[in-house]
């Protein structure tokens, strides 16, 4: 039966195959892109989940369907998806679509291959190597190490992971049961990813002390040492800190150099989680809100946030040349990480990650990088903070408004005051009643620029 | 400045945009489709290192770059990456080009959402329960959860988190610190994530207790039953059995009901790794390989292997519906679940799991799947088996491969002789120098069917 034309090939029929393609990307065009950024459109369709259920005919069956079926489902769930490239869309920290990064986006599908050997993505090996040495560059690192992986939390609790196996490299193989409890502080601010790290990694949200924030969201140094002091007087070790730039919610920057200070004092890992805020390093301008992260030993730093490359694009660089990375994730695997190949064996860096095979995401931020060149980068950026500026602006002349504080970063926190409440915030009930109507932070993208 | 109109927006002009998109899908089809998957084309430009920095030019400068030179980069990154899709392509565990797949790909890309709430992904959110209870009932189960992982080692990860949670749930907020040594099983030929697992969920790679496998791969239930024994006798608490359905190298298939009574007898978590097997369900033919798979807690399923949906598709199916996954990893971040919403908010998937935002990986298997149907989904495996079958009987008619065994799986598995060696397998260094050659690992991939 088989001869050598019958092994893998694309489906049997080329020209169907790009006949195929070729339709679904010009619904793609027509329905995503083009209407899906459009002030004209609407941002979602919005249906209920019974109802939508009944549009979608979401059942998996034994029968095959037509192309035609197949492109018409394809315009479905475009129909019915939220259009997150659209100019109205401030629901979550990335929006915006920069059409380079979405043209690397289609070819890193297009080629399908896994990022940790070179034989198998050299190009994109190499490339990974190039993109983290210029966003260790923008942090203020000449050299070290890093890697991407499938989001913030996960870059996180790589932190952690390092932090812990730097201090007790016994760790990895004997586990935490010999360890003597351990501590670990960041401010009440910080994303919830660090919670959840230190229940999978094993530590338990215990482990995790909730250092105070001042009222504009920002970690107070002197709680910091405080609670440094109040691990130890209750028996735990105190190994990281976690700060971070560009909270969730309030945007807020944690005072890195003096948090820096305490780790130094303490003998302290220091990471930042900067997965929002890391991109204001490229704004000449507003980068001092990082001050003090080179004195960071790891940083998370998403650019599929605000500088809009796609999800997932997150970093996690390091201060490290010890090669901690592979030796805190490493196992070996003879199958695949041959010690005997005849190239650089440094360059199969999958042995970095807990993960076997791993997307490739820097593609999609090199290209748009390439494209923009560091200086539109910048532009977009301070573009950002000028749009939070005149949404603030615009709101303080309209009544119904009320700013939680003025922002310094690209949230915004207003509440919005019904008709009913305006004028009462005298009365006992004004907060209570308020906070029914919802606190919203909106987040301005400058991709219009 | 700024009037509603220099909010986001696709970059300014969106006829520019569009011109760029097509140009870039045209070198899509030309180099990557077409060409990537022609048998008279090469699968690889192969570059040393060194020789391909200079090509790819691969530094990100101030300056951006015409529309022209990115045109030119998209091409140079196609020309040198390996085309997985190529009929000759035989370096992984995934290869061939679905286009169906593909084009659930590139809306995916083009949508650019995060898979964690139904205001954000209402068709996602909707979809990915769909196929999960599809892949749920394939395994044998007409309730149960599950969630898409980045990996089958993430998969892993949370079976093993899962497992120690169910049993001891003060875990997530006290850590290991207080529980016994625990004990895990799995087989000496199983996937390396088990113990990059165990190291990185702090239980250390000590807790992982290798149990024999056969000459055929297969995990042995009389030594798990004593493996057992010795860890209880030790003082150890065992909690967990981690059987292969698939393993990396040898493709051997776990003897599950066996092991499900030993599992049974003991009280332990039963997960099956059956990230590269999972997809042999699908057969009528062939699924015998994995009976008893119903009997097992948590299964690890990587549509992106031998059923081709692209880079990543990893689902993890659980058979509990006591919301173990959510209470498990959950962590009710306040900003983003939010409990006063218009829908039922246990369509709010995102707190089952350890990421915060989390890449749309159901559509591409979704789509493929409405196109082949069942039907067309069972030919692809059973016609991997088939040319699996064939490769085996031609390279038994010619000189210079010996078979390490006789494949029941996919996997075939051989040595290449040299001329030098042929003959000589009576000599005392034969293995030794064979073994530099290296012993090779092919799978076959129907897609040409």
């Amino acid at each position: 039966m088989a001869d050598s034309e019958a092994l893998p090939s694309l489906a049997g029929d080329p020209v169907a195959v790009e006949a195929l393609l070729r339709a679904v990307f010009g619904v793609v065009v027509d329905e995503a892109i083009q209407k899906g950024t459009s002030v004209s459109q609407k941002v979602c369709e919005w249906k209920e989940p019974e109802e939508l259920k009944q549009l979608l005919d979401l059942e998996l069956r034994s029968q095959g369907e037509s192309q035609e079926q197949i492109l018409e489902r394809c315009r479905a769930v475009i129909r019915y998806s939220v259009k997150t490239g659209h100019p109205r869309f401030f629901n979550q920290l990335f929006s915006g679509l920069d059409p380079h990064a979405l043209a690397g986006r289609i070819i890193t599908e297009s080629l399908n291959t896994s990022q940790y050997t070179y034989e198998i993505a050299p190009v994109f090996v190499l490339m990974e190597e190039e993109v983290l040495r210029k966003l260790r560059a923008l942090v203020g690192w000449s050299s070290g190490d890093g890697i991407f992986c499938p989001g913030g939390s996960i870059s996180n609790m790589y932190a952690v992971n390092l932090a812990r196996y730097q201090r007790y490299p016994d760790c990895k193989q004997r586990g935490l049961r010999t360890l003597p409890p351990l501590a670990l502080f960041t401010s009440k601010e910080c994303h919830y990813s660090i919670q959840k790290g230190a229940a999978f990694l094993g530590l338990g949200t215990d482990s995790v002390r909730v250092v105070k924030a001042d009222e504009r969201g920002k970690m107070v140094p002197e709680d910091l040492e405080r609670q440094i002091g109040m691990a130890e007087a209750e028996g735990a070790v105190p190994f990281l800190v976690s700060a971070t730039s560009g909270t969730t919610v309030l945007g807020a920057f944690d005072p890195l150099e003096a948090i820096a200070d305490v780790c130094q004092r303490h003998g302290l890992w220091l990471h930042v989680d900067a997965a929002w805020g890391g991109s204001v390093l490229l704004s000449q301008t507003h980068r001092h809100l990082l001050d003090g992260i080179q004195r960071a030993d790891s940083v998370a730093w998403n650019p599929h946030k605000l500088l809009a490359a796609g999800l997932q694009c997150s970093a996690l660089l390091l201060q490290d040349t010890s090669n901690l990375l592979k030796r805190c994730h490493g196992s070996q695997a003879s199958y695949l990480f041959q010690q005997d190949k005849f190239y650089d064996v440094a360059l199969d860096t999958g042995d970095k990650v807990v993960q076997c095979g791993r997307r490739v995401d820097c593609l999609k931020l090199w290209l748009m990088w390439k494209a923009q060149g560091d200086q539109g980068l910048e532009r977009r950026i301070d573009q950002a903070f000028v749009l939070a500026r005149y949404l603030v602006e615009e709101m303080k002349k309209r009544e119904g408004f009320e700013l939680v504080m003025e922002p310094e970063f690209v949230n915004v926190c207003f509440w919005f005051v019904p008709l009913t409440l305006r004028g009462k915030q005298e009365s006992p009930d004004y907060h209570e009643r308020l906070s029914k109507v919802g606190v919203l932070r909106c987040s301005p993208y400058p991709l219009g620029s």
